[in-house]
This record gives structure tokens, C-alpha cells and sequence, in this order.
């Protein structure tokens, strides 16, 4: 078995009841495949703020140093949505992290759950086989350029930059991803508007390149939005920025049912940062309802990438599946024209996990 | 009748096709109605930059200022999305007459015809009864921002910028909609991560106050990108940015069945511009198969907003419907499952709508 340490950051809302699920699917396959995995916890974003002052805590960031593995929750609450003045914000903590770590590639895989097929408001015939891995720069973009906000408070600014080793960074990952799937990648940009999507472009063509055997296509961000909806299958590899990745890995979601099916890999430099695309969901955090099979698949991703235990990760991935096809549901993907689901909360859906992985 | 001077620009690819059929529907309505319209022709974008090597010749601009109206297709070339050092490119045509004319408030009805209720790839019970506004903010933004590319050219830059006049007004506009509609607006940004886009909350959230009666949300673009296919019905009038505008109505065209059903109106300070919201198309340009009816829809919101033409307008808008109950189909629209639509190039469809108005 292997030993490895991994941090987890329960975060705001709804991370606080999923990321538990994920950390007991890690405990299990630890159990049955003896490894020795040992959790620290660690705090960030509104919770961060209210114990500590900082989105980010020194002692966080450390802890995350040291880890082989970070499982996140997610982060954010409606106080700093509803006050845009304040200056200190649950999500600076996240980009912090993201920065510090290196962790420049966001890996969103979008595939529908057979047993989903009809949750989605996506015609099951759009979506049967659809199977679509984005690439998010996750580390530069407007995200990171710099903000102004002039004295008389009138004016507000963020600069939208690339560098070209950071498109060719994540443009490599994704052609080599692509190499071990359909064979096909496409970028995103706005390139007949933006300069940056201009040298997004100029780069990706580039290294286009040195990946013959990998057909590419070139597509502008709106146009891309509607493809998504219009014919997912069209998709295998997707590379985008940081801002286009966030706005259509979201609508991806639709093609797989429900956001709370989602998970997401960030990888870079160093530690590997898990974590479901949901966000901290206000509307219904504490109310025990939030579906957890995104932390859950979060970890079965966490596994495979930073720990390369293939097996134990599809063991998860075979568990969820078992839990579907037994109608497990929570509220998220239950299907609203059938009755045979089974529809429950967070601890329930993530027990019958627990049982099926067993 | 009235006298009126329209200029029509057919611009690139399709565009070419199609606004035929936009002029030869206003100059139907002329006829019908006793009004006067006289038609001027200029020329942007590609063609433009073959002519003159200026996407917007001072000519055109002129032409445009002296008219009462502008019908407009499409623009953009293969050759400049291929290669993004080309200095010179036809969308600088658009971006500029955009705001030479100051059209800051881009208007994009998006309405499902009964008839296309299965022409989309989201389920029909999703779909029925959606009717969604959009205001996108049209002459700011990083559209408009500094661009920069250092001399090494590995660095490329867009400046994001919005100021509070700007905010205000598209604010406005969208409200004054709302109240005459179902009085819900839902502001769309990502102010939990951009400047620009918290000052975007806050001077909604002051114009808010000033409409009372109207329901005010503000959502996260990623967010948005998301309810929008998940819950289309959701929404009334949505107000948002320059880039964000582009990439939700693009997606939202899969909520009206296709690209080829959407019309928008861009107004401001003075002589409004009408125009599709599909773009060149160059992979079916030429092929006379692209589907005339975003043109003519945009007439029909010409004849409306612009000479205030409103039982003609509405006139426009049950000769499509017509048409489309007929059973007369573009490929964008047709309904993959049945057999019973009659498929028809742009011309033949276009005479059908002509038909329909006498
Ligand atoms: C919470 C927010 C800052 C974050 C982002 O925009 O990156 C989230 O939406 C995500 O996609 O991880
Ligand atoms: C052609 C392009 C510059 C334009 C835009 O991005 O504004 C188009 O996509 C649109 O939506 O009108």
C-alpha cells in the first residue's frame, strides 16, 4: 500500500456537508486497498474570513504544501455577493491557492451517467455518448490581471492577459490528453475580437504542430457556447482559458445531468487540487440535500491523478454507477417524469456509496 | 405612410444571402402600408477590406449617419480566423460603426415559435413558453478595452473596463423593459472574481431602487450560462456586459430552435442598426441554404423600434409564423424526427414569407 497525506478543505455552503463524503470514500478505499492515507483539515474562503480575517490562511497554504493531495468543498456566501464594496472575499482565498500551487490546468471531464440520461433538460438522444474533457487555464487571464478601481470609485478595470508559455503549457496537456482519447481537441477563444485570444491562437496553432495525429479546431467562445446545447458529441478535448473554461464547463454540466455530478482535477507544479465545479450553493446549504457525487468523484480523481491508483479510482466511479442504477437519487438529478427514483438527502446517497463500494 | 431612408449592408458570407430578403420584406411592407422607403447599399467587413482595405469606408459610416435605419448581416472571413496576425480585420468594421453610432444597447428577443418546438436539443416541456430579452451592453467592455501585444509579441493584453454611465443607461433601458413585460430582470456578471464587474452590481443594484415594481437577481455568468438551458423559463429581461451578452445569446439561440430565427436590434443615440445574430457562416455561405428569417425578423424589429411601425412589424412576424405552420423548413430547422417538413434553400423560403404577407 501507499502512504500519502491529503488536506481537506471543507470550504463554505454545501462543501461543508459533500467534501465529508468525499473524505470517507478516500477512508474506504484506504481500507480495502491498505494504503495509508492520514487527513489534515484546513480552512478557507467565508469561514477562513470569520475565523481568521484572511480568505486564506497561512497555516491553510502550508498544510497544502505538505499534502500529496488537496479535497476541496467550495467556496463563497451570498454576504459578499450581495455587497460588491467589500474588500475582503471568500473566493480571493481560492484564486490564492490556485496561484501558489502552480495549479495552471483545470481538468473538467463531462460525461453523462447512463442511468442520467433523461435528468437533463437535453434531449437524450443530444447527449447519449457525449464524452467531452475540458482544459481550464486556471492561473492567469482576467482572473489574475490586474484591477483598478479609480478614486471617484467610477470607473473599474481588469486586465485580460496571456503570456505565451501559459498557453503553451496547457495547450501540451490537452494535446496529450487528446492523444489517449478521440483524437480531436478544440480551442476556444474570441480571437476576432480580443488580442489575447489572438495570441491564444497564434500558440495553440503552434503547437498544433508537434501533434500531427490530433485533428484541431479553432472556435470562437460564443459560437462554442452553442455547440455545447446544439451537438455535444461534436466535442472531445476542449482547451480554453480561464474565463471561457469557467462559463462553459458550467453550461457542461447540463450534458451531464447536474452540476452535482460534476468533478474537477487542477494539476500543475506540484499538489493536486480536487474539487466539484458546484459552488457553495446558499439556497440550499444546511438543509442536507446537496448531492455529494461530486466530492465523491472528485476523490475517484484524485486517486488516479496525483496517487496513480487506477483501480481504486474506478472502483469509485463503479460505485457511483451501482448507486444510480439502484435509483438513488438526490433531488438534483431526479428524474421529475418518473416515480421509481428514490430520492434522498446527502448523508443517505453517500452511505449507499459507502455500501457499494464494499 | 411615412418616408424613411434605410441603408442596407449586407456585409460577408451569408449575410450576402440573406439581407435580401430582410429589404425585400420592407420594401413589401412599403407597398402594402402606402410608406416610403428608399434603400441605399454600403459596404463593411471583408468585402469591404477587398474593396478599400477599410472593414468600415468613411463612405459607409457617412451613409449611415444620413439614414433612418440600418439593416445589416453578418460579418467575419475564414482567411482573418486563420491567421490572427492580420492587422486589418472585418469585425473592426462592426465594433466601429457600433460605436461611431454609439448603439450601447444591443436588444436580443429570444422567442420560441410554437412551430420549432422540436427543432432544438432541448426537450420541448424545458422549452415551451420561454421568452427571454436580452440587453447587452454593446459599445464597452474588453470589446473596447486597450489592446496590447509587446514588441516580442509574447505577451497580449484587453483591457476590461466599464464606467458607471455606461452601466446606467443599459440598466435603464433593461428596467424600462421589464416594467412593460413580467417585471423581472436578472442582472448577469462574475463580480465575485472581476472589478469591472462590481461596479456592474452596484450601479444595478442603485438603478434597482428606482424601479420598485420590478424583481431584481443578480447571477454569476458561469451560473447563468447554466439556468439558462437548465430553466430557460426563468427568466424575463437579463442585462449584461459587452462579452458575456455575446456568449449567453449565442447560447440562447438553442432555446429558439436555431441561429437562424434571431433577430436583434442595436439602439443608442440616434440611427438604430438591425441585424441577425448568426453570423458569416462561411462553412454554408454560398450554398443558398442559410435561413432568411433572422434577416426578416429584423426588419420586423426595425419596422417596430426604429419607425415605431408597429402593426406592420407584427404583420412581418405572422408571415414567419405562417410560413413556418405551413410546414416550410430551413435545414437549421428542420426536425430531424419527422418526415413532414418541406426543406428549402434561402430564396424559396424567403419567397414563401413574401407570399405570407400579401
Ligand atoms: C468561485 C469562483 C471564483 C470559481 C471561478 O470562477 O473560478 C468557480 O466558479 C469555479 O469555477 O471554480
Ligand atoms: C462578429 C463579432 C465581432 C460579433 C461580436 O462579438 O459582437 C458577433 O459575435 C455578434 O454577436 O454580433
Amino acid at each position: 500500500g501507499v502512504e500519502k497525506k491529503i488536506l481537506v478543505i471543507p470550504g463554505d455552503g454545501i462543501g461543508q456537508e459533500v467534501t465529508a463524503w468525499g473524505q470517507k470514500v478516500l477512508m474506504a478505499i484506504a481500507q480495502n486497498y491498505h494504503h495509508t492515507f492520514t487527513f489534515e483539515e484546513g480552512i478557507m474562503g467565508h469561514v477562513a474570513i470569520e475565523a481568521t480575517g484572511n480568505p486564506l490562511p497561512d497555516e491553510t497554504l502550508e498544510k497544502a504544501r505538505r499534502s500529496d493531495a488537496i479535497l476541496f468543498g467550495a467556496i463563497g456566501h451570498a454576504k459578499y455577493d450581495n455587497d460588491p464594496t467589500l474588500k475582503v472575499r471568500p473566493e480571493q482565498g481560492l484564486l490564492k491557492i490556485r496561484k501558489e500551487l502552480g495549479l495552471y490546468a483545470n481538468l473538467r471531464p463531462i460525461k453523462l451517467f447512463d442511468e442520467l440520461l433523461e435528468a437533463s433538460s437535453i434531449k437524450p438522444e443530444i447527449l447519449r455518448g457525449a464524452d467531452i474533457l475540458f482544459f481550464r487555464e486556471l492561473t492567469g487571464d482576467v482572473y489574475f490581471g490586474e484591477k483598478i478601481r479609480t478614486a471617484d470609485r467610477n470607473t473599474a478595470s481588469d486586465l485580460m492577459i496571456y503570456h505565451r508559455y501559459e498557453v503553451e503549457r496547457i495547450a501540451r496537456k490537452a494535446y496529450e490528453a487528446a492523444r489517449t482519447r478521440r483524437k480531436k481537441l478544440c480551442s476556444v477563444d474570441k480571437a476576432n475580437v480580443l488580442e489575447a485570444s489572438r495570441l491564444w491562437r497564434e500558440v495553440v496553432q503552434e503547437v498544433a504542430k508537434e501533434y500531427p495525429d490530433v485533428e484541431t479546431e479553432h472556435m470562437f467562445i460564443d459560437n462554442a457556447a452553442m455547440q455545447l446545447i446544439k451537438d455535444p458529441k461534436r466535442f472531445d478535448v476542449v482547451v480554453t482559458g480561464n474565463l471561457f473554461g469557467d462559463i462553459l464547463t458550467d453550461e457542461a454540466s447540463q450534458i451531464a445531468g447536474s452540476m452535482g455530478m460534476l468533478a474537477s482535477a487542477s494539476v500543475g507544479d506540484s499538489t493536486g487540487f480536487y474539487e466539484p465545479i458546484h459552488g457553495s450553493a446558499h439556497d440550499i446549504a444546511g438543509k442536507g440535500i446537496a448531492n455529494p457525487l461530486a466530492s465523491i468523484l472528485s476523490a475517484a480523481l484524485l486517486l488516479d491523478i496525483s496517487f496513480g491508483l487506477k483501480t481504486e479510482s474506478q472502483r469509485v466511479i463503479k460505485a457511483v454507477e451501482a448507486t444510480l442504477r439502484q435509483g438513488f437519487r438526490t433531488m438534483d438529478i431526479a428524474n421529475k417524469h418518473t416515480v421509481n427514483d428514490c430520492i434522498m438527502g446527502t448523508d443517505a446517497m453517500g452511505a449507499k456509496v459507502l455500501e457499494n463500494l464494499n
